[in-house]
């Protein structure tokens, strides 16, 4: 589906970070498999991880080293997920920050392993070593494009996204990059995210922002499970802007920079949506008039995740009794069939529980041949609102997901 | 998949049930779409219904009429859900209810009626209630092949099966038929279930038996949901056998006729799983060595409904890593990598969280090129066990679905 090539990819570099991609060998055919981005001294970061009880190695590392020092490096490898490794990859992603440190200069504490890629083949932790050197030498601000394309496993396009705001008359950047392909588990290493920003953010206040941005952005596409192995999100923030330090997270300048970083994030979000493996359609599942946001994003997972739904988006076939039938299995409790309302984009096709008087199955097959499709039901109970982003299921799915590995 | 065409169906007649099919029209081109199951007076019977909250209006007039009085009459329509159809949907199944009790001298509410097929449509109720008298006057006693084959949707083979066993000295039978292809929600209308026997067992008793039965049978090939519009199964006990009632879910008699009724509903399930849509593998995914049966099946859920690994098992590749992150993902508070073990049939692939070190690739493939696969996993935590059966997700899949209703 459509998203931004590579050299399309135009991201603002972040004062106090810098960033290096090379092809390490992990990879065949010498494409790029190895980044690593540095910040600055005193900045701060936030991370949030699987919650799959089999991470992988490097997830358990990158955890330790988080409880023991605010980072100083994130080194990430695609091409192999260090996961269903046992002892033997935990070693691994130790020796490659142990190795990093010394090389730098600081604690191995300070350095995240991330790896994304194939599950249960031992990780080249040599060639990986080998090429840090390199890595360091030619750390840069501008190499962000860079590391979202080295960072890619069956993506098909890099993902990234810049923004700028105004803190207390600072400009302030915020770039992030991403991969997935696809919500509903690529292979194990679903998602990485690394989104970092120049602003003076004090530590919670940074972890906070983050779990607020991953519950509008990344944990809106989540399919079936949505916890690989290796799924990680990462938030730097370096405070080379000078501003004044966000200590509050209720206060005026938190709020406007979550906005930005939410802005990013979603961004990031919606590209992994749009090149899902196989996607033909990006489409919007919105839910209203619920009694709550719980009971919302629950019909909207229900609708996103069902395959029913989303073989009848490939066909471009308006099938809304698959859409209430995902509807009604949600688990609502006391639900009315004669309050819910369905939208396909503007053309209502339920009302009342049933077709409505006015549809037509050509203003339903309009709306379905659209690339980009608007699901929306009201639950007729309440004032709350959700969505939910997530793409058809198509039959290239099945093959790329049957031909990878081999 | 393999599984037995009609002409094979050996399907043992019930004393005291007799059953009619025919075409109604609802399908084109003549395929048998409606039939009727009577139960003689003083029978008892137990349904479990579809949870889905927007269930099919013959589900609430069923679960109406159940609760005022023992059932004589099941009329079953395929071609249509009469779901989605609001009071309009409501009105035709009391019609039909209304209508045959008026020709069989009974109540309406001794007549349970039941749908399958689209959504949506308004059932052609005209066209069902015009061949009832045509029914009735065709009853027989062996006619459960017909009616297995009547209820079909995208169904390719009809599901049946008959077993004996003695109770107190009496030949009792129980014969079964259902519908469904694929435990992925076909399309609203998953899974219709018949079964009968002669036996005499107090009402209460049959509830009890349907919901153990259940449990271990259709509840054991649920995916994404598990919760159509239309689901229902139904038990019916005639009585025709004379044996002593069975007045105790816990009596020797009770057990021993649990035993052949399960045998029955689970037969059925399997060839549901067999012809799921699309499928080319039968997979048996269990879980050993939990604390509980709970999370056993929440393992096995997790391993059955994992698009990847259902894909790696249509690729015939043994990629054990994805089933090790729909293990990791399933849930399970404390699991600790190093007691997991996975096996492929007898082939020790996961040790210690780990790749084993006797596999090979060779021997992962070979099991995975069956048509019949074991999945195996170890949680080395307890001594709990639970199975669950599945099918893999070809391409095959996403083009039925793709196409169905068009």
């Amino acid at each position: 589906m459509a998203a931004a090539p590579i050299s399309d990819l135009l991201l603002s570099p972040v004062p106090g970070i810098r960033l290096a991609a090379t092809s390490a060998g992990i990879y065949r055919h010498g494409r790029p498999d190895l980044c690593l981005v540095e910040m600055a001294a005193r900045g701060t970061a936030a991370a949030a991880f699987t919650t799959n009880a089999l991470c992988a190695a490097p997830v358990t590392v990158a955890r330790e080293h988080l409880r023991r020092a605010q980072p100083r490096y994130c080194i990430v490898n695609a091409g192999n997920a260090n996961a269903g490794t046992g002892d033997r990859g935990l070693d691994a992603a130790r020796r490659t920050c142990a190795e990093l440190a010394a090389l730098a200069g600081c604690s191995a504490d300070e350095v995240l392993p991330f790896s994304t890629g194939v599950i249960g083949e031992p990780l080249p932790v040599e060639r990986v070593n080998a090429a840090l050197p390199g890595l360091l030498a030619s750390l840069r601000a501008d190499a962000w494009a860079g590391c979202a394309r080295a960072i890619m496993t069956t993506d098909t396009v890099a993902k990234g996204r810049s923004t700028r705001l105004e803190l207390d008359g600072r400009t302030v950047t915020v770039t992030g990059i991403a991969k997935g392909a696809g919500m509903i588990h690529p292979d194990m290493a679903t998602l990485l995210a690394f989104i970092a920003t120049d602003a003076v953010v004090a530590a919670p206040v940074l972890d906070a922002l983050l779990r607020e941005c991953l519950s509008n952005s990344f944990n809106r596409i989540t399919v079936d499970g949505d916890t690989s192995t290796n799924d990680a999100c990462v938030m730097l923030a370096s405070g080379a802007a000078g501003n004044p330090a966000i200590a509050d997270a209720g206060s005026r300048a938190a709020v406007a920079l979550r906005h930005a970083l939410s802005d990013v994030c979603v961004a990031l979000a919606q590209a992994v949506v749009r090149d899902g493996e196989g996607a033909t359609k990006f489409i919007t599942v919105t839910v209203e008039q619920g009694r709550d946001e719980s009971e919302c994003l629950q019909v909207c997972h229900a609708v996103a995740t069902s395959p029913l739904v989303k073989t009848a988006c490939f066909a471009s076939d308006p099938n809304w009794g698959r859409i209430l039938a995902a509807v009604g299995r949600a688990g609502i409790p006391d639900l009315d069939a004669s309050g819910v309302q369905v939208f396909l984009d503007d053309v209502c096709v339920v009302s009342g529980g049933a077709r409505s008087g006015s549809y037509t199955e050509a203003a339903g097959r309009r709306v379905m041949a659209q690339e980009d499709i608007l699901v929306r039901i009201m639950l007729g109970r309440g004032s709350a609102t959700s969505s939910v982003w997530t793409c058809d299921f198509s039959t290239e799915y099945v093959k790329i997901n049957a031909d990878y590995r081999s």
